[in-house]
C-alpha cells in the first residue's frame, strides 16, 4: 500500500530526505521512487525545473523541495495554528536553506580546500543563530514552534543530522539543538525508518563526499 | 502616514524590490527604511539570521525575502484561493528564487567572465521554463494563476525587469514572458512607483553591476 504519494528523487537523501523524514515519521504511505543516474535522461524534460525532488500527490506534480515540504505541512496539520506560526516556520525553514546551500557549495565544489574551514568557522557562526532562534520558545526544549511538531522540524533534523556527519562534535557549543536533535532522533516512527535507511546505506550526496 | 509596516534593506533593489513593488501596487502604506552600508554593522546583530530583507509588521520582525512575501500574501489575500493554488505558487517562486540565484553568482562573482554565457546560454534555457508554465493557465494571458494576482506576480515582474536590463532582447524568443511584463509594468500604482524610482536612481545591485 503506497497511497495518494509518490515521491520521485535520487538514490541519495539531498533535498527530498526531510519530505521521507516527514511522511515516515507520520506513518503516511508513499512510493519512495529513487531514480537511477541512467534513467534521469528520460525523466528529466517532464520537471517543470528540470530538477527533482517531485512529489506526485495523485495526478498533480509537484516539484521544489520547499513546495513540496509546505504542501504536505497544509494537509497534514503541520504549519503551525496560525498565521504567526506559519510565518515563523517560513523564515526558519529559509534560513536553513541558506545554511545548506553553503553546506552543498563546500561538498560539490570545493570539499578538499574547504571542509576544515566550513566546520571551523562557518559551522559555528550559522548553528548559534538556530540555537537562539530554538530557544527562543518552551526555552528550545520542544519543536521549533513549542509544543507542536511542523513540517520545518524534518528539514532542521536532518541538516543538523548531515551536519554531525561532516564532523561529529559540531553540536557541542549547541547544547538546545544538540538535545533537539537526540529527541527527533528518537521518535519511534523515525527509528524504524533510519534503520531502514542505515540497511539501504543510502548516501547523504550524489557525489560520496560527507 | 506609513502604516504598520516598515521594510528594512539597502538602497538597492536587490532582494527587496519584490516587496515594494507588491506594497505599492497594492496601495498599502509602509515605511521603505533603506540603510546605508556604513550603518549596517550596528543593525545586523539585531537580524535573525544577521542579514535584510527585514520587515516589521507592528513589533513582528520578519527576515528571509521569501517568509516576508509570503507573510504578505497571506495578509492581503494575495495567495490564490485554495491549497493548489498556494502549492503552485510556492513552487513558482522557489524556481525564480533558482534562477535569481544563478544571476547573483554571475552578477557578484564572474560578471566579466560569465555574463556572455549566462546571457546566450543559461537565460535562453530557464525562460523557456517560465514561458511555457506562464502559458499553461490562461493560454499566458492573465497572471501566474491566471485570474487572479498573487505575490509570485511581483518576483516574477522584477525578475524579468531585472534580466531585461542585462540584455534588453531576452525575451524576444518568449512572447508570453514579454507581454506579461509589458501587461504588468503599465499597471498605475507600479507606474507611479517605478517613475519614483527612477528619480531616486536605485541600483539593481549592491556593486553598481547589472
Ligand atoms: N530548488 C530546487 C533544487 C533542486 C535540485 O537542485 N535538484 C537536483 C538534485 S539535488 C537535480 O535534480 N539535479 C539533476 C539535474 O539538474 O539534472 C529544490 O529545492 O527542489
Ligand atoms: N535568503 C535570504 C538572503 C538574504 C541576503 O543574502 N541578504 C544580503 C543582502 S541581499 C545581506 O543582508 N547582506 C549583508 C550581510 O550579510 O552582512 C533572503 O532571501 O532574504
Amino acid at each position: 500500500m503506497t497511497g495518494q504519494y509518490k515521491l520521485t528523487y535520487f538514490t541519495i537523501r539531498g533535498l527530498a530526505e526531510q519530505t521521507r523524514l516527514l511522511l515516515n515519521d507520520h506513518g503516511i504511505p508513499f512510493e519512495d521512487h529513487q531514480v537511477e543516474r541512467a534513467d534521469w535522461p528520460k525523466i528529466k524534460p517532464t520537471m517543470q525545473f528540470g530538477q527533482v525532488p517531485c512529489l506526485h500527490d495523485v495526478d498533480v506534480q509537484i516539484v521544489q523541495s520547499g513546495a513540496i515540504m509546505r504542501h504536505l505541512a497544509r494537509k497534514h496539520d503541520l504549519y503551525g495554528e496560525n498565521d504567526c506560526d506559519r510565518t515563523y516556520l517560513d523564515m526558519f525553514f529559509d534560513g536553513i536553506q541558506d545554511l545548506h546551500s553553503k553546506y552543498v557549495q563546500m561538498i560539490y565544489r570545493e570539499y578538499e580546500e574547504k571542509k576544515d574551514d566550513f566546520v571551523k568557522n562557518t559551522l559555528p557562526e550559522e548553528l548559534a543563530k538556530f540555537e537562539k532562534l530554538l530557544k527562543s520558545k518552551k526555552d528550545g526544549k520542544g519543536f521549533i514552534l513549542g509544543d507542536k511538531i511542523s513540517f520545518v522540524d524534518y528539514t532542521l533534523y536532518e541538516e543538523l543530522d548531515i551536519l554531525q556527519i561532516l564532523d561529529a562534535n559540531c553540536l557541542n557549543a549547541f547544547p538546545a539543538l544538540k538535545a533537539y536533535h537526540e529527541r527527533m532522533n528518537i521518535r519511534p516512527n523515525l527509528q524504524d525508518y533510519l534503520k531502514h535507511r542505515e540497511l539501504a546505506k543510502l548516501p547523504v550526496n550524489a557525489n560520496g563526499k560527507q
